[in-house]
């Protein structure tokens, strides 16, 4: 199924799955469907262990609480396990979220922040995107977690 | 960021997202964010309006309901907007159901049934997967919608 995609076409840079047990989700993607896990990682500021599963040329997060104060527990209480965000990769963090902001779309972080592995990201609000909490991140990374 | 993917590796096929109105997100993931807009289209058995957006080898799909009784108006009564299911692309949807079910996971379809396109699809009871509708689908489609 190949479709005529223009060059700039944004990537899912990954699907982020708040889940209650780690090890019994890696049951299921990894062991039963089959996908590979390339590492588990614990990233304490963000009170989450992840594992990363690629699929394609995205790839799925398994978001874990380290605890009840991690975003990913309140997630979970709140709505249940289940997708939690998705990330999409844009050239340009600081450009889109002016664009977003001029829409008059509701964002999370008003400037682009740092994250794991030096790359540009920032969320907008659930409310402006159909229930979505959206990352952007900046293309060079994977935008992780 | 390539990463030495194996050749069998599941690509996620598309990502559905349940949406109150269309054209409003529209308004976003076309307009505002940039993604391409595939086309549009009403699928009368599954009661939505669908557009389709790609984005890497990945796509979103903004699914809006044609009426009350329609499942995605059900998932949004309950939920709320947002991530719907997503659509992992397997080899082979039977072997793949068969596996899952030895393993005890919950099935919604026991056997694939031809979804659009032609193509094999099987959805996965989201009680066993961390809360995520799973789509599977077999590879040479695009498992619309």
């Amino acid at each position: 199924m190949s479709k005529d995609l223009p060059e700039n076409t944004a990537r899912v840079a990954h699907i982020g799955i708040a889940v209650r047990d780690l090890d019994e989700a890696l049951r299921l993607y990894h062991e039963a469907l089959g996908l590979p896990l390339h590492g588990r990682e614990s990233v304490e500021g963000d009170g989450v262990n992840v594992a990363f599963l690629p699929a394609g040329d995205t790839e799925l997060e398994l978001l874990e609480a380290t605890g009840p104060e991690s975003p990913v527990a309140r997630f979970i209480e709140k709505r249940g396990e289940g997708i939690h965000h998705i990330a999409l990769e844009v050239d340009d963090v600081a450009e889109t979220l002016k664009n977003l902001r001029d829409r008059g779309y509701r964002l999370i972080d008003e400037e682009p922040r740092i994250g794991a592995g030096g790359v540009r990201v920032a969320f907008v609000h659930p409310r402006s995107t159909s229930g979505v909490l959206i990352e952007l991140c900046e293309k060079g990374g994977d935008g992780r977690p």
